[in-house]
């Protein structure tokens, strides 16, 4: 059986930054699933017609073919029960307010921070649709909305509970990690592969705790290609 | 057997507007158990000593003598597993979260906008350890701290992921309240009892969940009496 992830990537065809489909990559990797990543830039929107979608991830698994980085966790324990990811129905209305914690109040602050980078890690081609698109739903040019001071204090701010519970166990979600960690670890492994911005201080626990994820299912997040590792690619 | 907890009351025996008493005060309601909410002061520590602890909320449960709103929750789980309340071992790590967000993020917010509101309804004789113990924390004046625009703006920005969540779902736990609901409904209690300030807009989703809250356990949370209900009191 085939497996494959349309997967975003950027300037380079190994570099990775979707914070959603880096959840899914997490994901399979939890539930010890081998996946083809195939690499998918934000313009090539007839590549997911067969999907009738237009953003990744999308898994095709067999027969089945899945959006949305959520319903792919949903799908992920109903098809392969074993090493549950969101639990039962209360753990899972926990590990979705989780998803709008990493979506609305982490991205948004690392958002301002990496805006630029972010731009200079998507391939040329899709430079254009990205500026247009997010300057329109910022409604102020990219170098308006870009303030690295302004996103750090709010990233600050935003982490506090998440220190919190990092300060009492070595996962959001108790002694392993489930997809808990996973919606949130997502938003930081998009921080990481475009940008060598320092988000979260050496003495703070969830830089302890990103360190723990990096290295989780074989290194999956240390090994992945950064921006750094684009010969000519950071500027 | 009686049921007693100790419940920190304010300037009238019935104001009670501690938010980890709410919690415990709900958690009970959830189990469907009587429950003796005994009137307890700031300076009362002596009323505690038996308890060997100086803060409430403490319960006591005929022979068993249970302290912190968090560790009551797993008592009542343990002692009364019907109606659970935090859930397995993932769902707790998650509502773990939640309280975290309560105690972090929200009610830092919500102190610097109530903070004069917080002095008026402790009980007078409370009043020069509050604001000693207080402006210890905060290292400044209870005046100094206090600027209802910059928490109601911080508070704004903190409740985006309670929205996000409540968009989707009429509790924070699914389709009916559980320990997350609680542990964060608490922190608006504590507010609600001591200020006449709007936290919430009408129209956001938080304001409709609030409501639910408000109504459940026969109005518990609705009836609670607050400082404008206690004449002459608020100013």
């Amino acid at each position: 059986m085939t497996r494959v992830l349309y997967d975003l990537c950027g300037i380079d065809e190994g570099l990775r930054f979707s914070p959603y489909c880096w959840r899914v990559r997490y994901a399979l990797a939890h539930k010890g699933l081998e996946v083809e990543a195939r690499p998918w830039r934000f313009t090539d929107k007839q590549a997911l017609a067969f999907a009738d979608h237009d953003k990744v991830p999308v898994l095709v698994d067999g027969d089945e073919v899945i959006t949305d980085s959520y319903e792919i966790l949903r799908y992920l324990d109903r098809a392969y029960p074993d090493a549950p990811l969101l639990g039962d129905a209360v753990a899972e209305g926990r590990a979705r307010f989780l998803k709008h914690y990493a979506e609305r109040a982490l991205q948004p602050a690392m958002m301002r921070t990496i805006i630029m980078d972010l731009l200079n890690a998507v391939h040329p081609d899709d430079r254009d649709y990205f500026r247009e698109s997010r300057e329109k739903r910022f409604g102020r040019t990219l170098e308006e909305f870009h303030s690295p001071a302004k996103g750090l204090s709010q990233l600050d701010a935003a982490l506090e509970p998440l220190r919190g519970r990092l300060k009492e166990a070595d996962y959001i979600d108790g002694a392993s990690p489930a997809a808990g960690d996973y919606l949130v670890f997502g938003s930081f492994m998009w921080a990481r592969t475009v940008s060598s911005a320092d988000l979260v201080s050496n003495a703070d626990p969830v830089h302890a705790w990103l360190e723990r994820m990096l290295d989780l299912h074989g290194g999956l997040g240390r090994h992945a290609m950064r921006i750094t590792d684009v010969e000519g690619a950071y500027r």
